[in-house]
């Protein structure tokens, strides 16, 4: 239960089983094609150039800065956390030319700092994260998509924590490139990231003046291998797509309005009852994510034994801060097939009794109770 | 049977399902230094920096190249095949100052061609395909070793189709960086692909001028999570690893020099076998490949329809041409726990029924005789 990889579907591990098949394997573009369309659904998208990188998260990150930047760019980075300054970090390699609206940890970008960002010099991209999963702040996206519109700027968008998990619309969105994971909300084993672009973002990468840096990600030559040419790119691996296709059908069998609706009622009975047991949470509610959920370590616990203690004692996985973060927050992911009704009533109990060697004291009962008479509602 | 993925041991189907497990879990970190330690055994190696990138095959040359290359470095790039062209187009993304040694597709560098060039310029690298999977030819290592050495040039090896089959060294050797996959001779799916850096390769990454164009496959970065740091990087997959892991087990219970000498003898077989039947091999006896098997197209034969058929009715896949050697030559893989006697029987049955339907008649009985006798033997 910590951001990912989270326990995934006994469905999908029989899937992982399925014979290796080679990449060329007509019946394996069959698969291919099935995943791009699973993608394309939980991506809310049209957009033709829809598929998995061939990498964990990171791939597909780098995938769409190292694509649709290039030397001088001028690109617009927010960060509010640790994976918008990752963002920034790879657009600086890139050699664009990179203005940072730097957020506070454990809040979203500022609307208003974005719309004098793009009132002060025309930009080619604004890269911002949808769920940013050091601090579990989701970002409205409303403004932030308007004044990209208003202003012609390309939108680079983070859904690691978000895509299959909570609602996304890339076409309505407008956005030209967004990337994730196979292992948090998808509820896969890492080691794919599922990426698109939008036709406008394909383009930009076709003309650019300097070739993309990157052979292995660049995005022309692996649609050359997703798309209808079916030319040699890389060995793709089976084995992790059939995985995939699996945990998209799950997605597809529960509905994607459900499982937002799934995720949202566990997140909510989640803070419920940390909140009863006396625990703050790092994020304001309206803007806390529904599927990564941070809870302020309070003061005297010692944030790494507690760790070490759920690991230890129950085989329990929680995430620890990042960056700024570190030592202050623990992470707590419900996810995908993980977001249940028994992951909320593990945790409770089990912080509770991690907190209590420490001598915090907490109210399990009425913390348990506070929690399912939200799910049992 | 074609140039990888291959059929892979049920013990590695068996690891692929363990359950997935936290890339910064305390156990996991075991894992991966047994990985680490396996792939060492493999690569003849000591390199502390050793271990498998994110990606597949392709993604461990872009880390080799990424990462050793920067803008107007003098590098040298030995072309005789398909994938030394991708280390040349790779190189020139890079900026490097790219010369290359164009040599004939089906025989290996000329080591009289790399001394002239190496004594007309000082290089930083040079670039060599030791088991060109295009091509199946066997690179003899002796005098670019020695020149190499004389001239004080790193050595950057494609080992994709040779680490785990056949005879590699990379400490006696001298090599600076090595790159190959886990779907061929090592015997796991698709996904990970194994890296080694000497200690002057990482030096060299370390004190670049200009930064690694790729945040994801930057070796330092890597090592830093792969290393004593345990410093995240990214999410690697427990899944991929576990299968990884299994094949390397499986290496180190067979024993090195008895998988060579398997893969050899396998290979020994299916040529003797072809060659009975009437079919010619690409490669000089000298300079083949044991691991990959590059057959002529004979004459007035279908190339596509032979390997169409054996797919429609055996379930059968070998390898296609590739770049200059497409329609003229079909590549069988006989690799890891596909490299067996009940491969070579089947494929030359395989063929020789695809090649009657053709009109084109094989003595498959004789064929089969001289087979088995060198491996009855």
């Amino acid at each position: 239960m910590g951001p990912g990889p989270l326990d995934i579907h006994p469905r999908v591990y029989q899937a992982l089983t399925s014979p290796v098949i080679g990449h060329m394997d007509p019946a394996y573009f069959k698969t291919l094609d099935q995943v791009a369309e699973g993608l394309r659904q939980v991506f809310q998208t049209q957009n033709k150039v829809t598929q998995a990188t061939p990498g964990t998260g990171t791939s597909g990150m780098e995938a769409c800065v190292a694509n649709l930047m290039e030397p001088a760019d001028p690109v617009l980075v927010c960060v509010h956390g640790y994976f918008g300054d990752r963002v920034r970090q790879m657009a600086e390699r890139q050699e664009a030319e990179v203005t940072v609206i730097e957020g506070e940890w454990g809040r979203p970008t500022d609307p208003q700092q974005v719309e004098e960002a793009l009132k002060a010099k025309a930009f080619k991209v604004i890269t911002v994260v949808h769920a940013e999963t050091s601090t579990g702040v989701l970002q409205p996206m409303d403004d932030i998509v308007r004044l990209a519109k208003e202003n012609g700027v390309m939108i680079l968008l983070d859904t690691v924590t978000s895509l299959g998990g909570v609602e996304l619309k890339a076409d309505a969105w407008g956005l030209d490139a967004a990337y994730s994971c196979s292992q948090k909300c998808i509820g896969a084993p890492p080691g794919l990231a599922p990426v698109t672009f939008s036709d406008r973002a394909v383009e930009a990468a076709r003309s650019r003046k300097h070739p993309i840096r990157s052979w292995y990600l660049d995005i022309t030559l692996l649609d050359k291998y997703w798309g209808s040419d079916r030319m040699y790119h890389h060995t793709s691996s089976s084995t992790m797509n059939y995985a995939l296709l699996e945990a998209l059908l799950l997605i597809e069998e529960e509905g994607l309005q459900n499982r937002f609706e799934r995720h949202l009622a566990n997140h909510r009975a989640l803070v419920a009852g940390v909140e009863t047991m006396g625990l703050e949470m790092l994020v304001k509610p309206e803007h806390r994510l529904p599927t990564l959920n941070t809870i302020r370590v309070p003061d005297g616990v010692d944030e790494a034994g507690v760790r070490g203690y759920l690991l230890k004692t129950f085989n329990l996985e929680i995430g620890a801060g990042l960056g700024a973060l570190a030592g202050q927050v623990w992470r707590v992911g419900l996810m995908g097939y993980a977001s249940s009704a028994e992951n909320v009533l593990f945790f409770l109990s089990a912080i509770s009794r991690a907190l209590a060697i420490q001598g915090y004291k907490t109210d399990l009962s009425a913390g348990q109770d506070a929690a399912m008479s939200l799910l049992d509602a």
